[in-house]
């Protein structure tokens, strides 16, 4: 007889980095036993789902018993629609992290390299780690501006992907233009993955989304979620636009029933909702103005964004001060995880969950000082 | 300037083969502009999802902005209680397809061999070839019988995997406790996945869903689906029961939020309807005897099932049939696909349905004859 712990992981594996998901709130009422907490802490909607996605959910359930339509057939309609590609060039995925996965098995052999910016969204490592390549991270300049020429200067014949977080998690700073343009032209065989997940929150004018180069023929996958503007993170839909090539090979890896009917039909419906995703768009912008008002009232200084959070440096004691407001039941995110220990990531909420952390915050800065 | 045409997929994945899911109704429907379909082809439960699964997603919808439990905690204590083990236990995934995947990232190193018994479930081969790893065939005996000597005997020092999917689909026979026994106790330090996805059809007095090994020790790993008995295939969830060190192993590669809040929600109260339950077994069990006594009418040979479908074979012209049942409004599945061209796996539906495909079935061969 063996015994089960005989079994063993593979070898790569170790250098997997246990995800550390936001506090939800149930948990964070439960061990603090707070009345009121609120999560500013995963960049959700702080607006709720999209009215339209519930309502096509309610009129799905009877069906549930059936397996879910592989091809997402009408899911992948909706998005070439809005974004103006064909069909046979959208992949939708089981949120935007099941299609990084994806990617990786797709495209990277054991020794690859992928370029990631750092700090950025952790799934990028993740996934070159489950194949065995190898993540060369690239540091930003100066207030955290992508460094295009380091990023060039780093490719190698082992690069095979550079991931692009553009507005990037967790800085909200973005790649402009000009600098994208510079990229692709620079590379030879290498897929750039643009992860445009806040793209819908950038309103600076040389912003791109990357669809453009893909049109254009370019090695680009632009990737969007439905976890952001739309508001529906608890039912995983995220979506790759590329070329029909690269979407084929990336279709190989895939699940045959990865997305959930419900999710299908609630993203079928929630990017036809124009109204929720202006509301949402105007909600974001006058949030992240009264963040950086009480920013610079405080005097602390903080990083402009074009996404829906806003990275603000609270100093030394960045650590406390988190642990402190989650007493105070606000939950943010600790730039710990990135490497930032002085910082913490806010979620632009509601004004009035705005106004929340910022009284939460005030007064823990006031009896600090 | 390189075009989107020069990344290539992984060599290895050119052995992979596209899945081939069975037919919606909506799409025979639209293609043969009939009024009538019916589908058996897929082995959903045909009472629909479980009634009070349906009551919880509800309830859910209005927090579908904040991303799922990433630990699944309330669904791995239920799970956990109605198997009689530890929620440390339990990995709960995005259908069991996803844990298939998870569980050959997780041990399946490029040349490593995994033995599938042939023919069965085709997602162990995928599974497989997403790591470059090497499917090892083993045929079932007379009667697709599980040849449990020959696949010990198809061991070697690079296997690392063995799947018994028991019932097996597409052929419904199962592995007795005896011959696990055997094969359990004959091999070192291979992981025995039992594909336990129809567990609850299983009326044999010598049946075993493999846990009890778990529980003395073996290196077992038991997958489970709510896709099947509980109703619920739309949603997608899975899950796997092992030691906790085996668990441990397919967590380090499971993406944060792979199981979406209504399937959380849905399968927990699921799993306790033990109403639907019981009367979707005795809908089964009454629907194979129907299936049963007009297959020994029509003088076809059947292979007696443990699940809810049924093997039979209609001949020489088994592909034809399977058109014409087709254009009749019922969808089964051909068995070309698992190289048995002259059988159709037929899914046991309500009486209704079962009628409606017998008379169907019954029309076309005697025009035949």
């Amino acid at each position: 007889m063996t015994s089960s712990s005989n079994i063993k992981a593979r070898k790569t594996l170790d250098k997997i980095q246990p995800y550390s998901p936001g506090k939800p709130i149930w948990e964070v009422q439960k061990e603090l036993g707070l009345d009121r907490v609120i999560k500013l802490a995963s960049n959700e909607n702080p607006l709720g789902p999209s009215p339209k996605a519930l309502v096509a959910i309610q009129n799905g359930l009877a069906e549930l018993n059936r397996y879910p339509d592989a091809d997402a057939s009408a899911l992948k309609k909706a998005i070439a629609k809005e974004f103006h590609v064909n069909p046979q060039q959208v992949i939708p995925t089981n949120g935007a992290d099941e299609l990084i996965t994806l990617i990786s098995e797709a495209f990277l052999e054991e020794g690859d390299e992928v370029i990631v910016p750092s700090p950025s969204f952790s799934e990028y490592d993740f996934g070159a780690h489950i194949m065995g390549a190898t993540v060369v991270p690239v540091k930003f300049s100066e207030g955290f501006e992508f460094n295009v020429d380091a990023m060039i200067a780093a490719v190698t014949d082992k690069t095979k992907i550079i991931y692009i977080c553009t507005p990037n998690n967790p800085t909200g700073t973005y790649m402009t233009k000009s600098d994208l343009d510079k990229l692709v032209k620079a590379i030879d065989d290498v897929l750039v993955v643009i992860d445009a997940a806040y793209d819908h929150f950038a309103d600076a004018t040389d912003y791109t989304n990357g669809i453009e180069y893909i049109n254009a023929g370019y090695p680009v996958l632009t990737l969007e979620t439905f976890s952001k503007i739309y508001g529906i993170a608890g039912v995983r839909v995220g979506f790759g636009i590329a070329s029909e090539s690269i979407i084929q090979s990336i279709l190989k890896v895939k699940e045959p029933f990865n997305v959930n009917t419900l999710a299908q039909i609630a993203a079928t419906a929630a990017i036809e909702d124009a109204e929720h995703v202006k509301t949402s768009q105007e909600t974001n912008k006058a949030g992240r103005k009264q963040l950086y008002k009480a920013f610079d009232e405080l005097g602390l200084a903080y990083i402009e964004s074009m996404a829906n959070f806003v990275l603000v440096q609270i100093g030394e004691d960045g650590e406390k001060l988190y642990t402190e407001l989650m007493a105070k039941g606000v939950i943010v995110r600790h730039g710990k995880i990135w490497g930032l220990p002085d910082y913490v990531r806010v979620s632009v909420g509601t004004p009035e969950e705005n106004q929340f952390f910022i009284d939460a915050l005030t007064g823990l800065l006031v009896k600090q000082a």
